[in-house]
């Protein structure tokens, strides 16, 4: 019997047709890595934070694993590789859950829901907000990908213009004009929101600097919903602060979780959020719907996987 | 020379363009409803809600109310129809902004905001939140004209499937289904939100009871968006205590403002707009493009205006 581990626990009501759908193969379900299990195990199933290069050597039948997340930075990637094992992961599962946490944050921004909130909590009938609007303005999104892209389609259905930058400047889904990230100073000015769901790699560390934020409007709304290091921190707070642009919107940051002490934590002009917009009360059972396929090939024997990663890549 | 008086002040940079556009009228600005000015004035640019039936007594002159907003219950309906005034509105204006609101609320819940913003203020990266999605939610809009059909335009593109209830059971635009209010009962179990945006008029006062909540689903959102007496107060204070659905996001309410001592306020389940979910910072700019077509008009002698309402029916 092919031996399927996980190392988190889905609910019964989703772990039972599982069961029933793969008779032939011998799930079993952790909280936690063990390496005892991992010896077992031909493929592994995992959000990705739990494996270390130092577990590999236990795992001897490993030959498949199955990232339920999208980032992999903390997979030890080259040992991986130097054992030929297939990587693949839940790529596009974030797009939905993404893209309705970034247009929640948008338009609690601009239709004032904190001030809402507040006024709530104090039993005071408060009119005296500013509520803007959405439709007429312009966003840029840097790295428009599949959750870009889908970011893209629902902004322009509130009449938003969408300008992408990305590496190659070729055409991206519903972005109006797409343009490559060697001319993002050029896009900059125009915006009226930013947000960059650019990954991690060499070329996207600290890209954004100060000068950045100078050419952008003073009005501007920025959002980092990609991941942390594309801007120092300090320089986040430096330009917060002296208001060089009107909000953020972080999801995600330099160190995680973001320190008690740091600055962002105090400032009225920054949204924090804890690196969860991607989180979904479905995100489980969307990842065995992603599985599920995959697994049917690999016990045909068809190791063309969907959404197969090149682990040395990163993506 | 034409009189036109406004009961309010529109900023310099608005007012400037209107009285260049129009060198044949003459326009006075106030902050309030003034007698004197009344009497001059041939068109009057009002919000509606400072106008008295006494007041139309010194009104000799006036022959069109021009209103700045969409709702017309405080204007002394029989008062003017007996003297054949001519009404017309901003309806449309308040389409997009409303639209835009509605949806931040309903994401906002969706995707955990109100709890983001706590951990914010409490400096704890907290991810322990139930974030859950839009998309594949069936949205029933009680009332789907202008407004509502914008709405149930994004919730589309949200891919939420969307049913309206109106009078007629007229196929209302962006609705993947319409039918007759007559059997909204048969429609709410199907619901995830149930959005209210229906005027206030003799059939839908108290339109909603207890029945209707208890046939909708323990997790349905309730948002209402219309006018405040669709629902008894103590009806609702009742069926969100009892839990017999999730959550309500009222903008509008039997009393307004909320009295301070009303239950709603403490409640958690419950989230309170003081009405201005319509507001923009963009408002007046926006009456005033549709007030500069009719005028136009009106000078030509063509009475065929935008928006012309028959004052006693109410719309």
């Amino acid at each position: 019997m092919v031996n399927v581990y996980f190392t988190f626990e889905p609910r019964e009501d989703l772990r039972k047709p599982l069961i029933t759908e793969f008779p032939q193969v011998d799930f079993v379900f952790d909280s936690k890595l063990d390496t005892e299990k991992l010896r077992a195990a031909e493929i592994l199933v995992t959000y990705g934070e739990d494996l270390k290069a130092e577990h590999l050597q236990y795992a001897d039948k490993l030959q498949w694993i199955f990232i339920a997340s999208a980032g992999i930075e903390k997979m030890p990637a080259e040992a991986i590789a130097s054992r030929d094992i297939f990587v693949s992961n839940v790529r596009g599962i974030h797009k939905k859950p993404m893209t309705e946490s970034i247009l929640a944050h948008i338009l609690a921004y601009k239709r004032a829901l904190p001030f809402v909130y507040e006024q709530q909590k104090k039993h005071e009938w408060n009119k005296k907000a500013r509520l803007s609007e959405l439709n007429g303005s312009t966003a840029l999104i840097i790295g428009p990908g599949a959750i870009g892209s889908e970011i893209g389609r629902i902004l322009q259905a509130f009449d938003v213009y969408t300008i992408g930058c990305n590496r190659s400047g070729e055409q991206a889904s519903f972005m109006n004009e797409t343009h490559k990230l060697d001319v993002l100073k050029d896009q900059l000015p125009k915006a009226d929101i930013v947000i960059s769901m650019l990954p991690s790699t060499a070329e996207t560390k600290h890209l954004l600097t100060r000068e950045h934020f100078e050419i952008m409007k003073d009005s501007a709304l920025f959002m980092n919903f990609g991941r942390g290091d594309l801007v120092k921190t300090d320089t986040l707070v430096e330009v917060l602060t002296e208001k060089l642009i009107a909000h953020a919107v972080l999801d995600v940051y330099e160190i995680e979780p973001l320190p008690a002490e740091s600055p962002l934590w105090e400032m009225e002009n920054v949204t924090l959020s804890p690196h969860f917009s991607s989180h979904s009360s479905r995100y489980v059972e969307r990842s065995l719907d992603i599985f599920k396929p995959s697994l049917h090939k690999w016990l045909a024997g068809d190791r063309d996987l969907e959404n197969k990663m090149v682990i040395l890549r990163g993506y």
